[in-house]
Protein backbone atom coordinates (compact mmCIF):
# COMPACT_ATOMS: atom_id res chain seq x y z
CA UNK A 1 0.00 0.00 0.00
CA UNK A 2 2.50 2.51 1.05
CA UNK A 3 5.24 0.89 -1.46
CA UNK A 4 2.73 1.53 -3.89
CA UNK A 5 2.24 5.00 -3.38
CA UNK A 6 6.00 5.93 -3.17
CA UNK A 7 6.31 3.89 -6.36
CA UNK A 8 3.36 5.87 -7.50
CA UNK A 9 5.17 9.37 -6.70
CA UNK A 10 7.95 11.39 -8.62
CA UNK A 11 9.60 14.41 -8.59
CA UNK A 12 7.13 16.08 -10.86
CA UNK A 13 9.08 18.51 -13.20
CA UNK A 14 6.24 19.50 -14.90
CA UNK A 15 2.51 20.43 -13.81
CA UNK A 16 -0.87 21.49 -15.58
CA UNK A 17 -1.35 25.41 -14.25
CA UNK A 18 -4.67 24.43 -15.07
CA UNK A 19 -5.49 22.13 -12.11
CA UNK A 20 -6.00 23.06 -9.07
CA UNK A 21 -5.79 20.34 -5.77
CA UNK A 22 -8.65 20.39 -4.20
CA UNK A 23 -8.39 22.18 -0.34
CA UNK A 24 -9.76 18.77 1.86
CA UNK A 25 -6.48 17.22 -0.08
CA UNK A 26 -3.85 20.17 1.23
CA UNK A 27 -5.47 19.83 4.76
CA UNK A 28 -5.49 15.86 5.24
CA UNK A 29 -1.44 16.80 3.78
CA UNK A 30 -0.64 19.32 6.47
CA UNK A 31 -1.87 16.99 8.48
CA UNK A 32 0.05 14.42 7.84
CA UNK A 33 2.67 17.48 8.54
CA UNK A 34 1.64 17.86 11.90
CA UNK A 35 1.13 14.64 13.31
CA UNK A 36 5.38 14.13 12.08
CA UNK A 37 7.05 13.48 15.57
CA UNK A 38 9.96 15.24 16.34
CA UNK A 39 12.82 15.31 18.59
CA UNK A 40 11.24 15.94 22.16
CA UNK A 41 8.14 16.86 20.48
CA UNK A 42 9.77 20.39 20.07
CA UNK A 43 8.28 20.52 16.45
CA UNK A 44 10.93 23.45 15.43
CA UNK A 45 9.13 24.19 12.51
CA UNK A 46 6.45 26.01 10.40
CA UNK A 47 4.96 25.58 7.12
CA UNK A 48 3.96 28.24 4.71
CA UNK A 49 0.96 27.32 2.45
CA UNK A 50 1.20 30.02 -0.71
CA UNK A 51 -1.21 29.85 -3.15
CA UNK A 52 -1.09 34.11 -3.71
CA UNK A 53 -0.27 34.05 -7.82
CA UNK A 54 2.11 37.31 -7.45
CA UNK A 55 4.02 36.13 -4.06
CA UNK A 56 4.55 32.83 -6.16
CA UNK A 57 6.03 34.22 -9.13
CA UNK A 58 8.59 36.33 -6.64
CA UNK A 59 9.34 32.75 -5.54
CA UNK A 60 9.91 31.42 -8.27
CA UNK A 61 12.44 34.10 -9.77
CA UNK A 62 14.10 32.89 -6.35
CA UNK A 63 13.78 29.43 -7.41
CA UNK A 64 15.97 29.08 -10.22
CA UNK A 65 12.91 29.73 -12.50
CA UNK A 66 11.45 26.90 -11.57
CA UNK A 67 7.96 26.08 -13.19
CA UNK A 68 6.19 23.97 -10.77
CA UNK A 69 5.95 27.20 -8.09
CA UNK A 70 3.60 28.96 -10.67
CA UNK A 71 1.99 26.00 -12.45
CA UNK A 72 0.94 23.80 -9.15
CA UNK A 73 -1.73 25.01 -6.86
CA UNK A 74 -0.26 25.22 -3.60
CA UNK A 75 3.30 25.68 -2.47
CA UNK A 76 4.57 24.58 0.72
CA UNK A 77 7.72 26.23 2.36
CA UNK A 78 9.11 24.62 5.28
CA UNK A 79 10.35 26.90 7.72
CA UNK A 80 13.17 25.88 10.66
CA UNK A 81 13.10 27.64 14.19
CA UNK A 82 16.15 29.75 13.61
CA UNK A 83 17.25 29.01 17.11
CA UNK A 84 16.05 27.32 20.73
CA UNK A 85 14.57 29.42 23.21
CA UNK A 86 13.54 29.39 26.13
CA UNK A 87 10.78 30.59 25.62
CA UNK A 88 9.97 28.03 22.54
CA UNK A 89 10.88 25.01 24.53
CA UNK A 90 8.51 26.22 27.64
CA UNK A 91 5.91 26.70 24.75
CA UNK A 92 6.38 22.85 24.31
CA UNK A 93 5.64 22.22 28.22
CA UNK A 94 2.60 24.27 28.20
CA UNK A 95 1.16 22.43 25.53
CA UNK A 96 2.14 19.05 26.53
CA UNK A 97 0.46 20.01 30.10
CA UNK A 98 -2.64 21.04 28.66
CA UNK A 99 -2.63 17.89 26.16
CA UNK A 100 -1.82 15.34 29.23
CA UNK A 101 -3.29 16.44 32.31
CA UNK A 102 -1.09 18.79 33.78
CA UNK A 103 2.59 20.01 33.98
CA UNK A 104 4.26 17.13 36.38
CA UNK A 105 7.64 17.71 37.87
CA UNK A 106 8.76 15.20 35.51
CA UNK A 107 7.86 17.12 32.76
CA UNK A 108 9.39 20.54 33.38
CA UNK A 109 12.38 17.93 34.77
CA UNK A 110 12.81 16.62 31.19
CA UNK A 111 12.46 20.11 28.98
CA UNK A 112 14.95 22.10 32.11
CA UNK A 113 17.60 19.20 31.02
CA UNK A 114 17.26 19.83 27.50
CA UNK A 115 17.06 23.40 27.72
CA UNK A 116 20.25 23.21 29.60
CA UNK A 117 21.75 21.18 26.64
CA UNK A 118 20.56 23.06 23.47
CA UNK A 119 20.35 26.96 25.03
CA UNK A 120 23.99 27.36 25.36
CA UNK A 121 24.93 25.94 21.95
CA UNK A 122 25.78 28.31 18.81
CA UNK A 123 22.52 29.02 16.73
CA UNK A 124 23.65 27.22 13.79
CA UNK A 125 23.87 24.41 15.76
CA UNK A 126 20.29 24.21 16.94
CA UNK A 127 19.08 25.93 13.52
CA UNK A 128 20.70 22.36 11.51
CA UNK A 129 18.88 20.53 14.32
CA UNK A 130 15.09 21.96 14.02
CA UNK A 131 16.21 21.96 9.85
CA UNK A 132 16.51 18.23 10.59
CA UNK A 133 13.68 17.87 12.21
CA UNK A 134 11.53 19.87 9.11
CA UNK A 135 13.14 17.40 6.48
CA UNK A 136 11.22 14.36 8.91
CA UNK A 137 7.82 16.49 7.81
CA UNK A 138 8.81 16.87 4.79
CA UNK A 139 8.74 13.10 4.11
CA UNK A 140 5.74 13.04 5.99
CA UNK A 141 4.23 15.94 3.45
CA UNK A 142 5.25 13.87 0.03
CA UNK A 143 3.91 10.47 1.58
CA UNK A 144 1.16 12.50 2.11
CA UNK A 145 0.58 13.73 -1.37
CA UNK A 146 1.20 10.45 -2.88
CA UNK A 147 -1.53 8.83 -1.01
CA UNK A 148 -3.94 12.16 -2.11
CA UNK A 149 -2.75 11.27 -5.62
CA UNK A 150 -1.49 14.65 -5.97
CA UNK A 151 1.73 15.20 -7.10
CA UNK A 152 4.90 17.32 -5.84
CA UNK A 153 8.21 18.48 -6.52
CA UNK A 154 10.34 17.99 -2.82
CA UNK A 155 12.91 20.73 -3.55
CA UNK A 156 16.15 22.31 -2.37
CA UNK A 157 16.72 24.33 -5.36
CA UNK A 158 16.18 27.82 -3.93
CA UNK A 159 17.44 30.84 -2.20
CA UNK A 160 16.43 30.15 1.36
CA UNK A 161 17.61 33.85 2.14
CA UNK A 162 15.52 35.53 -0.76
CA UNK A 163 12.62 33.34 0.65
CA UNK A 164 13.11 34.37 4.38
CA UNK A 165 12.73 38.04 2.79
CA UNK A 166 9.81 37.68 0.75
CA UNK A 167 7.75 35.75 3.32
CA UNK A 168 8.93 38.14 6.06
CA UNK A 169 10.30 34.87 7.83
CA UNK A 170 13.51 35.94 9.76
CA UNK A 171 11.36 38.35 11.80
CA UNK A 172 9.27 35.32 13.23
CA UNK A 173 12.74 33.21 13.87
CA UNK A 174 12.17 31.02 10.60
CA UNK A 175 14.42 30.48 7.91
CA UNK A 176 12.81 28.00 5.05
CA UNK A 177 14.95 24.65 4.16
CA UNK A 178 12.62 23.20 1.79
CA UNK A 179 10.13 23.60 -0.32
CA UNK A 180 7.53 21.45 -1.80
CA UNK A 181 5.11 22.42 -5.11
CA UNK A 182 1.44 20.82 -4.85
CA UNK A 183 -0.44 20.52 -8.43
CA UNK A 184 -0.86 18.05 -10.98
CA UNK A 185 1.34 16.14 -13.42
CA UNK A 186 1.01 17.38 -17.44
CA UNK A 187 1.56 13.89 -18.01
CA UNK A 188 2.60 14.73 -21.85
CA UNK A 189 4.93 17.55 -20.85
CA UNK A 190 7.13 16.24 -18.06
CA UNK A 191 10.10 14.78 -19.25
CA UNK A 192 10.72 12.64 -16.35
CA UNK A 193 6.94 10.57 -16.07
CA UNK A 194 7.33 7.29 -16.96
CA UNK A 195 11.47 6.99 -16.41
CA UNK A 196 12.46 4.73 -14.26
CA UNK A 197 12.82 5.25 -10.45
CA UNK A 198 16.74 5.03 -9.63
CA UNK A 199 17.84 3.90 -6.40
CA UNK A 200 20.71 2.30 -4.80
CA UNK A 201 19.97 -1.75 -4.55
CA UNK A 202 19.39 -2.87 -1.19
CA UNK A 203 22.33 -4.77 -0.89
CA UNK A 204 24.40 -1.49 -1.49
CA UNK A 205 22.18 0.66 0.74
CA UNK A 206 21.89 -1.71 3.84
CA UNK A 207 23.70 -3.66 5.96
CA UNK A 208 22.77 -6.58 8.48
CA UNK A 209 24.17 -7.28 11.71
CA UNK A 210 23.28 -10.51 12.58
CA UNK A 211 24.23 -12.98 15.58
CA UNK A 212 26.52 -15.19 14.11
CA UNK B 1 -6.01 6.15 6.48
CA UNK B 2 -2.19 7.34 6.40
CA UNK B 3 -3.59 9.56 9.01
CA UNK B 4 -5.00 7.12 10.75
CA UNK B 5 -1.48 5.53 11.21
CA UNK B 6 0.22 8.44 12.16
CA UNK B 7 -2.40 8.59 15.23
CA UNK B 8 -1.60 4.90 15.79
CA UNK B 9 1.96 5.22 15.98
CA UNK B 10 4.03 7.21 19.49
CA UNK B 11 7.46 6.69 20.25
CA UNK B 12 7.34 3.38 22.11
CA UNK B 13 9.14 3.62 25.59
CA UNK B 14 8.54 0.55 26.80
CA UNK B 15 9.19 -3.04 24.40
CA UNK B 16 8.08 -6.40 25.14
CA UNK B 17 11.37 -8.66 24.41
CA UNK B 18 9.50 -11.60 24.07
CA UNK B 19 8.25 -10.33 20.43
CA UNK B 20 10.25 -10.40 17.17
CA UNK B 21 9.26 -8.41 14.19
CA UNK B 22 8.80 -10.68 11.01
CA UNK B 23 12.07 -10.32 8.51
CA UNK B 24 9.01 -9.56 5.98
CA UNK B 25 7.90 -6.67 7.66
CA UNK B 26 11.45 -5.35 8.15
CA UNK B 27 12.13 -6.03 4.39
CA UNK B 28 9.18 -3.50 4.07
CA UNK B 29 10.14 -0.79 6.18
CA UNK B 30 13.46 -1.16 4.55
CA UNK B 31 11.86 -0.75 1.07
CA UNK B 32 10.69 2.28 2.19
CA UNK B 33 13.05 3.72 3.02
CA UNK B 34 15.39 2.95 0.63
CA UNK B 35 12.28 4.93 -1.99
CA UNK B 36 12.65 7.70 -0.09
CA UNK B 37 13.70 11.03 -2.16
CA UNK B 38 16.58 12.46 -1.46
CA UNK B 39 18.52 15.77 -3.15
CA UNK B 40 19.62 15.42 -6.51
CA UNK B 41 18.85 11.25 -6.02
CA UNK B 42 21.95 10.80 -4.26
CA UNK B 43 20.64 8.91 -1.38
CA UNK B 44 23.78 9.93 0.67
CA UNK B 45 22.87 7.61 3.72
CA UNK B 46 23.16 3.83 4.52
CA UNK B 47 20.85 2.53 6.57
CA UNK B 48 21.98 -0.41 8.98
CA UNK B 49 20.12 -3.17 10.39
CA UNK B 50 21.56 -4.66 14.49
CA UNK B 51 19.90 -8.22 15.34
CA UNK B 52 22.75 -9.44 17.77
CA UNK B 53 22.33 -9.27 21.03
CA UNK B 54 25.51 -8.52 21.81
CA UNK B 55 26.20 -5.15 19.76
CA UNK B 56 23.24 -4.46 20.82
CA UNK B 57 23.71 -4.67 24.33
CA UNK B 58 26.70 -2.23 23.14
CA UNK B 59 24.94 0.32 21.96
CA UNK B 60 22.57 0.38 24.05
CA UNK B 61 25.35 1.04 26.56
CA UNK B 62 25.83 3.86 24.01
CA UNK B 63 22.31 5.51 23.90
CA UNK B 64 21.89 6.25 27.87
CA UNK B 65 20.71 2.94 28.62
CA UNK B 66 17.53 2.91 26.68
CA UNK B 67 15.78 -0.56 26.81
CA UNK B 68 13.89 -0.58 23.80
CA UNK B 69 17.59 -1.34 21.90
CA UNK B 70 17.76 -4.75 23.53
CA UNK B 71 14.01 -5.28 23.70
CA UNK B 72 12.97 -4.31 20.19
CA UNK B 73 14.01 -6.93 17.75
CA UNK B 74 15.57 -5.11 14.99
CA UNK B 75 17.47 -1.83 15.40
CA UNK B 76 18.07 0.52 12.36
CA UNK B 77 20.92 2.88 12.62
CA UNK B 78 20.60 5.68 10.25
CA UNK B 79 23.99 6.41 9.13
CA UNK B 80 24.92 9.88 6.50
CA UNK B 81 27.68 9.81 4.17
CA UNK B 82 30.34 11.99 5.79
CA UNK B 83 30.95 14.40 2.85
CA UNK B 84 30.20 14.03 -0.83
CA UNK B 85 33.12 13.08 -3.18
CA UNK B 86 33.96 12.41 -6.94
CA UNK B 87 33.83 9.03 -6.43
CA UNK B 88 30.33 9.16 -4.69
CA UNK B 89 28.75 11.43 -6.87
CA UNK B 90 29.88 9.12 -10.10
CA UNK B 91 28.05 6.44 -8.20
CA UNK B 92 24.95 8.24 -8.83
CA UNK B 93 25.40 8.74 -12.56
CA UNK B 94 26.33 5.42 -13.38
CA UNK B 95 23.10 3.96 -11.59
CA UNK B 96 20.87 6.77 -13.37
CA UNK B 97 22.12 6.12 -16.51
CA UNK B 98 21.61 2.23 -15.88
CA UNK B 99 18.47 2.89 -14.90
CA UNK B 100 17.09 5.15 -17.73
CA UNK B 101 19.20 3.57 -20.74
CA UNK B 102 22.54 5.40 -21.14
CA UNK B 103 24.39 8.20 -19.42
CA UNK B 104 23.41 11.71 -21.84
CA UNK B 105 25.24 14.69 -21.73
CA UNK B 106 22.17 16.29 -19.82
CA UNK B 107 22.86 13.31 -16.96
CA UNK B 108 26.85 14.25 -16.97
CA UNK B 109 26.05 18.19 -17.07
CA UNK B 110 23.67 18.35 -13.91
CA UNK B 111 25.93 16.37 -11.60
CA UNK B 112 29.01 17.94 -12.70
CA UNK B 113 27.61 20.91 -12.00
CA UNK B 114 26.39 18.93 -8.60
CA UNK B 115 30.20 19.00 -8.24
CA UNK B 116 31.34 22.34 -8.75
CA UNK B 117 28.92 22.85 -6.02
CA UNK B 118 29.06 20.89 -3.19
CA UNK B 119 32.68 19.10 -3.39
CA UNK B 120 34.34 22.28 -2.67
CA UNK B 121 31.94 23.36 0.13
CA UNK B 122 33.72 22.17 3.94
CA UNK B 123 32.72 18.60 4.88
CA UNK B 124 30.94 19.17 7.59
CA UNK B 125 28.19 21.55 5.36
CA UNK B 126 28.12 18.47 3.28
CA UNK B 127 27.50 15.76 5.87
CA UNK B 128 24.76 18.38 7.49
CA UNK B 129 23.30 18.21 4.20
CA UNK B 130 23.29 14.32 3.69
CA UNK B 131 21.77 14.02 7.41
CA UNK B 132 18.94 15.92 6.34
CA UNK B 133 18.43 13.77 3.67
CA UNK B 134 18.54 10.53 6.03
CA UNK B 135 15.82 12.48 7.82
CA UNK B 136 13.76 11.72 4.91
CA UNK B 137 14.09 8.37 5.33
CA UNK B 138 13.59 8.26 9.06
CA UNK B 139 10.24 9.85 8.18
CA UNK B 140 9.51 7.07 5.37
CA UNK B 141 10.86 4.23 8.10
CA UNK B 142 8.33 5.14 10.96
CA UNK B 143 5.27 5.80 8.64
CA UNK B 144 6.25 2.46 7.20
CA UNK B 145 6.56 0.96 10.66
CA UNK B 146 3.04 2.34 11.23
CA UNK B 147 1.62 0.98 8.14
CA UNK B 148 3.22 -2.66 8.80
CA UNK B 149 2.00 -2.15 12.90
CA UNK B 150 5.26 -2.66 14.18
CA UNK B 151 6.01 -0.23 16.73
CA UNK B 152 8.81 2.21 16.89
CA UNK B 153 11.61 4.92 18.46
CA UNK B 154 13.18 7.59 16.54
CA UNK B 155 15.60 8.39 18.43
CA UNK B 156 18.72 11.22 18.75
CA UNK B 157 19.30 10.07 22.40
CA UNK B 158 22.68 8.04 21.47
CA UNK B 159 26.14 9.15 21.47
CA UNK B 160 27.31 9.25 17.58
CA UNK B 161 30.46 8.75 17.98
CA UNK B 162 30.56 5.68 20.14
CA UNK B 163 28.04 4.27 17.24
CA UNK B 164 30.10 4.71 14.52
CA UNK B 165 32.82 2.88 16.75
CA UNK B 166 31.18 -0.17 17.21
CA UNK B 167 29.67 -0.32 13.99
CA UNK B 168 33.08 0.49 12.22
CA UNK B 169 31.00 3.17 10.41
CA UNK B 170 33.93 6.35 9.91
CA UNK B 171 36.11 3.67 8.03
CA UNK B 172 33.35 3.69 5.64
CA UNK B 173 32.66 7.38 5.26
CA UNK B 174 29.68 7.19 7.12
CA UNK B 175 28.60 9.18 10.57
CA UNK B 176 25.38 7.94 12.70
CA UNK B 177 22.38 10.37 13.25
CA UNK B 178 19.54 8.60 14.39
CA UNK B 179 18.18 5.16 15.04
CA UNK B 180 15.27 3.42 15.24
CA UNK B 181 14.32 0.35 17.17
CA UNK B 182 11.16 -1.64 15.98
CA UNK B 183 9.40 -4.13 18.51
CA UNK B 184 6.35 -4.34 19.81
CA UNK B 185 4.91 -2.41 22.49
CA UNK B 186 4.63 -3.57 26.17
CA UNK B 187 1.10 -2.33 26.78
CA UNK B 188 1.34 -2.97 30.42
CA UNK B 189 4.48 -1.52 30.99
CA UNK B 190 4.82 1.39 28.91
CA UNK B 191 4.13 5.24 30.60
CA UNK B 192 3.59 6.61 27.11
CA UNK B 193 1.12 4.03 25.73
CA UNK B 194 -2.49 5.39 25.44
CA UNK B 195 -0.96 9.10 26.16
CA UNK B 196 -2.73 12.06 24.40
CA UNK B 197 -0.54 12.58 21.38
CA UNK B 198 0.88 16.48 21.72
CA UNK B 199 0.92 18.72 18.49
CA UNK B 200 0.94 22.60 18.16
CA UNK B 201 -2.22 23.43 16.98
CA UNK B 202 -2.58 23.98 12.95
CA UNK B 203 -3.31 27.57 13.54
CA UNK B 204 0.65 27.68 15.27
CA UNK B 205 1.94 25.82 12.52
CA UNK B 206 0.62 26.95 9.59
CA UNK B 207 0.60 30.36 7.84
CA UNK B 208 -1.88 30.93 4.75
CA UNK B 209 -0.55 33.28 1.97
CA UNK B 210 -3.80 33.58 -0.11
CA UNK B 211 -4.97 36.43 -2.88
CA UNK B 212 -6.55 39.49 -0.96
Amino acid sequence: MLQERLNWRYATKKMDPSKSVPEEKVEAILEAIRLAPTSSGLQPFEVIVVTDPEVRAKLKDAAFDQEQLVDGSHLLVFAAWDNYTEARIDGVVTETGKARGGVTEALTGYYDRLKGMYLPRPEEVNFEHAARQAYIGLGLALTAAAFEEVDSTPMEGFEPEKFDEILGLRERGLRSVAIMPLGYRDAEGDWLNGQAKVRRDADKFITRIDAA
